[in-house]
């Protein structure tokens, strides 16, 4: 079940350093694509850093709007999370009047606070307003966010921690290069 | 053994999203402190992003150099990475006369092109030069560095691959909150 994660435990999402999905929608026009460089910037108010290529159509749509939507994908999604990475929505739009959502049959749901739509079967979602900081946004394509709202799947993660014994199907997923993976393993305390 | 990494290819060793240690000094001064928050931030010359908060020593070394390295600890360390991210480095050398390597006797040896100590049984090591912003330095804790060289063990990472199967120890943590981490798990082809 999806399940409101309180904004201050929000970082917890994404500090293990999962790859991310990062949506967009501008009027008729939406987009997904991949991202392994993110991370949190800040507790409470949660905020988040990500890195966004100039020449994305993702960038496009965000420079078009102000915010986009992280979500958490898993193993089960990783061919997605590769297909969606390896082309541009730009071309998809362009050559068969389509999204990647719907290219890909890639089901989604409506976020909360901002006009985006959310991937189903990831397993932690936070929407996002870019903070505007337009030096570093052209010079390092960096782009800062407050977290707005976030989610998660209460299998895997609830009352602030992750857990995924038994649903390896459902642990997150680290990207190295070129469609190589490693999967979220062993929880430990120090 | 301990092997240089292309800097093409350094992104790689944080690509995965790995927590890692900080190590800075400035004369006689040293520390080592551990974050959660860093990433990639370009690939040819590579660079990285890192949150490292006001309150640090760290902060106040790095302020004073413009260097430090990002050392990437594995599973047999995580109690000492516990240790150094419970404590600061200011209070161990006004009460104590000692740094953190003294004081949890941690084994270093030189970074190659920055006056910084590396943490010997770390699986990998970004030798960085702070980029200056001092506008997100300051608003939001947010420092970019340029890589200037990397190293590995390359019993876990050779030819710009991660390969842990058969070295659960050297396996990369991730934190996620109050000293429970997760070791990074399995490798697949998306």
């Amino acid at each position: 079940m999806r399940i409101p994660i309180d904004l201050a435990k929000a970082y917890r999402l994404l500090n293990h350093g999962p790859t991310v999905l990062v949506t967009t929608a501008y009027g008729s026009q939406s987009n997904v694509m991949a991202a392994a460089w993110s991370m949190p910037l800040d507790f409470n108010p949660p905020k988040v850093a990500i890195v966004i290529d100039k020449k994305t159509y993702t960038r496009e749509l965000i420079d078009a709007t102000g915010v986009f939507a992280l979500n958490i994908p898993c193993r089960s999604l990783a061919g997605m999370v590769t297909q969606v990475g390896s082309c541009t929505g730009r071309d998809l739009l362009a050559f068969e009047d389509e999204s990647k959502f719907e290219h890909f049959g890639i089901a989604t749901f409506d976020a909360s606070q901002i006009a985006v739509p959310l991937v189903e079967g990831c397993v932690g979602w936070l929407e996002c307003k870019m903070i505007a900081e337009p030096h570093i946004q052209n010079t390092y394509d960096l782009f800062l966010a407050e977290v707005v709202a976030a989610w998660a799947d209460d299998r895997v993660f609830s009352e602030g921690h992750w857990h995924f014994e038994g649903h390896d199907e459902l642990r997150t997923i680290h990207h190295e290069a070129g469609g190589a993976f490693m999967s979220i393993g062993e929880a430990f305390k120090a």
